[in-house]
C-alpha cells in the first residue's frame, strides 16, 4: 500500500493558494525576544565601539553585550567583516582571548553566522557522540526545528570548514540504527509551506504505528516518511495517529524501550511538532537538579532568539508554571546572565 | 570493520594542501565546447535580435541559433529577464509558440537556467518511470555528473517549481531497490574537492566487493558509501577495487544479473568515474540502430556544452573510431542539426 499514493493529489487534499500558505519562517514571524534598537549604528561605529571595549584596562564586558546582543545575524555579519577591515584581526579572536568561561562560549557562538555556528555544534556533537548519545539531539534540532534553507546552508559550510560533507561524518562516526536516522534527517531538504493530505496522513500514520507495533522503529519507511515529507505535513500525520490509534505517538515510541533510538525518535517528532516545547525542557533539564548545564542553556537560547524565544518563554510557563527569565536568572550570574537576558529581550 | 574507519585520517592519507586540490568544476574546466563571442552584445541587444526573429514574416530560426546558442547560462539569464521587461512576454512562451520539434524542445532546455532544466528532466523522469526505469537515468545524471552546489540548486528550484521536494517524489514514485539508491544520491551533498584516503579506499572496495559477492546491491553500506563520499575518494576505492578483486567493479556488478537495480548502479559508477564516457555512450546509443532518440541526444549535447563536450568528443572518438561531431551532422537535419552543432562549437 505504502509508496502507491503517490504525490498529495486526492480530493482531501487540503491544498490552498500560494498567498494563503506559510513558510516556516513566516510561521514564527514576530517570535522572537531579541531586541534591536530603532537606529542602528554603522558596522564602523559598532566595530569601534567593541575595540574600545578591548583595549581599555580591562575589557568592558557591557559594551560587547550592548552592542553585539542587539544586532540580528546580518547586522552581526557585517561587524565582523568590517572589524577586520580596520582592525586586521578577527573579531572572533579577540573576542576569545577578551572573554572568559560561558559568557566566552555564549558570545562566540551568537557571533558566528547561524548557519558557520551549527555546523560548528554539529561537528562537536559527532566527536562527543562516543560519550553519549545525548550529544547528537543539537544535530535533531539542527535538521528538525530550522528552516530546509537554514540546514542546506549548515551543509554548505560544514564542507568548507571540516573538509567532509556533514552526511559523510555521520555515515562513519555514529553507529547503527541512530545513523540511518540521523543520515535521512540531514540530508533531507524539505518542501516549506504547507500543503498537506489528510490521506497520506492517515495512511503513513499507519505505517508508522505498524513500525511501532512491531518495535521496527528504523525501518526504512520510519526514516523516508521523517525526512521527506514537510513538516506541516507531519503534523497532520502525527494528529492522525493520536487519532487513529489512541495515544500520542512520542507516548507509543517510549513503550518500546528506553533504548538511544527511541529518545532520539521523540526528540524529532518534538522538534517537528512543536519546537518551542522542545526548547523549553532543553532549558528546564539544563536548569533543574544540581548545577546548571550552560552549554545546552546557552545553546536553546542563542540559537532560537531570533526564532522563537518569544513562544519557548509561553510554553515553558505553561508547562512548569514557572517564569522562564525568573529561572535562567536565578541559576546564572555576572556577564553570562545579561547575556542570556539580553537575548531574552531584558536588558535594552 | 565498516564504520571504525571514521575520517579520512590515516598515514596514507593523501592530503594535499587547499591550493593543490581541485573541485570538480575546476576539475572540468575549458572542457566546454561552448562558443561565446568575444564583444557579447547587452541583453537589451540580443532581446530586440530575439523579438525581430519572432516578429518578421515567419521566424528566423538562424538568429535564433545564433543569440542563444553563443550564451553561458548566466548571459541567458539576463536576455530572458530583459526580454520580459521589454516586451512584457515570456521568452520561453514565445520559444514554444515560434519554433517547433526537437529543435524547440533542445533551444528551450537551453534557455531554462541549468538548475531549473535539471528540476524539470528529474520531474519528467519521475512521471515517465512507470514505463520504464531508463527515464531515471536523469536522476542519476543529475546527483553523479554534476557538482554538489548544482544538485543542492535544483533540489531546490524542484521545491519551488512542483510544491513537494525531489526526495519526497523519489520516495513516493519510485519503488524498491531503486528508491533506496535513488533517495541517497539524491539527497548527498558531497564534499567537493579531491581529498583521498588510500586506507578508506581499500576498506569500502572490500565492502562493496562483499556486497557485490552476496547480491545485497541494495545493501545500506553500498548507497551510502556512492552517496556520501567525494567523487575523488570514490575513483580511488573503484581503483582499489580493480587491483585487489582482479575485475572493474561495474563488471561484477554485471555478473550480478540484468535487472534494474544493477543496471543503474553501473551507471553511478560511470557517471562518477568518467562522466565525459557516460555521455559518449548516451549519444552513442541516441544514434545507433534504427532511428534517432532525440530526447537522449538533446540532453546529453545542452546539459553538457558548458561542461565537458569537449572531452565526450575526445572519448566518442577514442571508444567508437568515429567523429561524433560527424555522427550527430549523420542523423540530424535542419535547425535542430545546427543548433546542436553551434552548442558543440562549430558553427560560429
Amino acid at each position: 500500500m505504502y509508496g502507491l499514493l503517490g504525490r498529495l493529489c486526492s480530493s482531501e487534499h487540503k491544498q490552498k493558494s500560494l498567498s494563503e500558505t506559510v513558510s516556516f519562517s513566516e510561521y514564527l514571524h514576530g517570535m522572537a525576544t531579541l531586541k534591536i534598537p530603532e537606529v542602528v549604528p554603522s558596522p564602523e561605529q559598532d566595530s569601534e565601539r567593541l575595540k574600545n571595549a578591548f583595549d581599555g584596562l580591562g575589557t568592558d564586558e557591557n559594551a560587547v553585550i550592548w552592542v553585539l546582543g542587539h544586532r540580528t545575524a546580518s547586522q552581526r555579519r557585517k561587524i565582523r567583516e568590517t572589524y577586520r577591515q580596520l582592525y586586521n584581526e578577527s573579531l572572533i579572536d579577540r573576542l576569545h582571548s577578551e572573554l572568559s568561561g560561558d559568557f566566552r562560549k555564549a558570545v562566540i557562538l551568537w557571533t558566528y553566522d547561524p548557519a558557520e555556528r551549527d555546523a560548528k555544534l554539529a561537528n562537536e556533537a559527532l566527536k562527543m557522540s562516543k560519550k553519549g548519545v545525548k550529544h547528537l539531539k543539537v544535530i535533531v534540532e539542527i535538521a528538525c526545528a530550522t528552516s530546509p534553507h537554514h540546514l542546506m546552508a549548515v551543509r554548505q559550510v560544514y564542507c568548507s570548514l571540516f573538509d567532509s560533507s556533514l552526511e559523510e561524518d555521520i555515515a562513519y562516526t555514529v553507529s547503527l540504527p541512530l545513523r540511518k536516522l540521523l543520515l535521512g534527517l540531514v540530508s533531507s531538504y524539505r518542501f516549506d509551506r504547507e500543503e498537506v493530505d489528510l490521506v497520506v496522513a492517515n495512511s503513513e500514520a499507519s505505517t508508522l504505528h505498524e513500525a511501532i507495533k512491531t518495535k521496527k522503529l528504523d525501518h526504512d519507511h520510519v526514516v523516508w516518511i521523517l525526512s521527506t515529507r514537510n513538516i506541516f505535513q507531519l503534523r497532520e500525520t502525527f494528529d492522525c495517529y493520536k487519532q487513529n490509534f489512541g495515544n500520542p505517538i512520542d507516548q507509543d515510541i517510549k513503550s518500546c524501550g528506553n533504548g538511544d533510538l527511541e529518545s532520539l525518535l521523540k526528540m524529532v517528532i518534538m522538534c517537528i511538532e512543536s519546537p518551542d516545547k522542545h526548547f523549553a525542557e532543553v532549558i528546564r533539564d539544563s536548569i533543574v537538579g544540581l548545577g546548571t548545564d550552560e552549554d545546552s542553556l546557552t545553546r536553546a537560547i542563542v540559537t532560537r532568539a531570533e526564532i522563537d524565544t518569544m513562544k519557548i518563554r509561553e510554553q515553558y510557563s505553561y508547562l512548569y508554571k514557572d517564569s522562564l527569565n525568573d529561572d535562567v536568572i536565578g541559576d546564572t550570574s555576572g556577564d553570562y546572565k545579561n547575556f542570556l537576558m539580553t537575548l531574552l529581550g531584558e536588558r535594552l
